[in-house]
């Protein structure tokens, strides 16, 4: 008779999609459902639609369930795992006690990361910065999200609130989502490079079909592309100069048209190398649309191998 | 009989003064001097000018030498004891071995350490943020230097090159020093407040006849010291949203003038608070011009006692 296999589920709560994964110890994943997120409807049915695909993934994949762990948009308490602060497109979802109601529903431990934070996890783990002991990490999604990556571990700050690279000064007097101004989430983000392009030509289009005039040649789509690339690039000239960290991994939907970017990226740093002289490696995700989901799966990794260790250290 | 009491000697050589301080083990200063520090005359010049203060203090004050700390402008690599690069007014300083000289010429162990990585040890030791586990530090002289305290340490970053926040990208549109663009050190260093306020009046004076101006009522010499303080308050934010550090300390010639510059970091932080939420603290240096010399100090303490503690450990 043979055992089924031990997975742990890893969820990834976006502003648009949840995607939920079935993840082996070697973080390979075993099966994966991607539903919309019902952001409109609540922290409840969020969640709600979270569990369904966990559920309907053991229904069609024998494996025995050993955690979960959710990555979700916005200010967490990783801790208490409950959400903090959400944007506005989410409803009801600042204060949900999102571990406590995983956990109720499954009986598994369940684990809150932010969704950047869980993402940078997923990419250090198994993705294209494995291995790496400093790297700051950007999403750029709806929003853009940072995550700081210092001595092999997340640098969470004494608030939990580092990473925050899309919302600080110097990006030029744009208005952000934020309440703030001149954020790089004005430039580099789905939702600006949409905003923008309507700008200059009157059009309403998405920040993909903004990607594809570029790649045809359209001078506005290449002028919106090549700012938020430059604007990623201030960011690392900001995060290099600050903490000397030299390696960068990009992911979020807007970076699936890396090779915009890229190339914007690369103008601006041979402009404007980092002060410190040491050159810098900027990586497209490795994992794509899977980091966070990876990455929420092995935080709970993570802390199941703390429990198998706790006896023998404290017995 | 009573022996004469141990000490160490911070030296901290800047753009214009080198500064001697005789320490003893709880940071108090036993005494001092200051004489200018010879730039122009190399990298030799300048050690012997500070090693003659040495002397010249061992000679009035009965005291037996346990070690040199020195902090010295430009980028250093302190397990070397050498200087990297320094910038155009210091001559033959690049390439210096500074402790093999230190050490040859006095007959103790010495060590060096970037001055801005002096001072932030200096006040973290003793100074404005004493105990305080994550502070930036910010030096506004004749350039702008940064230094990072992260978990009670000098994050000195995988190439020791962090701290840089005067260099990066964000700060308007002005040519630096560095031969970057829009560096804080355009709007806040000694020099380009005198730069600045120059452009505007067609006058030629220091930094600090600036000030007098400005608490005079001068509305030129007023909007210049705005926007120095504008721009330490962004690199604050840029700080605070990327590490989540919120403990600010700031030396330096200009932070002299500390009222002018703290109205204008604090209307800008009114205006644009931290992403985060959580309010920062802005302390002016607690130890005004000794910061260096006593984190120099504090560095050859903290060596002298792993040294003391190694052999129970290895034995």
């Amino acid at each position: 008779m043979t055992r089924a296999p031990e997975v742990v589920a890893g969820v990834d709560i976006g502003g648009t999609t949840t995607q939920v994964a079935l993840c082996a110890e070697d973080f390979g994943i075993v099966d994966r459902l991607e539903v919309p997120t019902p952001a409109a409807e609540g922290g409840a049915a969020m969640v709600g639609a979270a569990l369904d695909c966990v559920r309907r993934l053991l229904d069609r994949t024998p494996a025995r369930l050993l955690g979960v762990g959710v990555g979700a948009a916005g200010l967490v308490d990783a801790r208490a795992g409950r959400i903090l602060v959400a944007s506005d497109s989410f409803r009801d979802w600042a204060g949900f006690e999102v571990t406590a109601e995983v956990e109720r529903a499954l009986g598994v431990q369940a684990f809150l990361d932010n969704d950047v934070n869980a993402f940078l996890r997923g990419e250090a783990a198994a993705g294209a910065v494995a291995g790496e002991p400093h790297v700051l990490g950007m999403t750029l999604g709806t929003g853009v999200g940072g995550a700081l990556w210092l001595h092999g571990a997340l640098h969470e700050g004494p608030h939990g609130a580092a990473g925050e690279i899309g919302h600080v000064p110097g990006f030029g007097e744009l208005p952000c989502t934020c309440g703030g101004r001149g954020h790089l989430e004005t430039l580099a983000s789905g939702r600006a490079i949409a905003a923008r392009y309507g700008e200059r030509t009157g059009r309403s289009v998405s920040a993909r079909r903004v990607a594809e005039s570029a790649l045809l040649g359209d001078a506005d789509a290449l002028a919106v592309y090549e700012a938020a690339g430059a604007g990623v690039a201030h960011a690392i000239l900001i995060t290099a100069g600050l903490l000397d960290v030299t390696t960068f991994v990009i992911g979020g939907g807007v970076s699936r048209s890396w090779s915009l970017l890229d190339s914007s990226i690369r103008r601006t740093l041979a402009t404007e190398p980092p002060v410190s002289g040491h050159p810098v490696r900027v990586l497209p995700a490795g994992l794509g649309g899977d980091a966070v989901a990876v990455g929420a799966a092995a935080r709970v990794w993570a802390e199941l191998r703390k429990d198998e260790i706790r006896p023998t250290t404290t017995v």
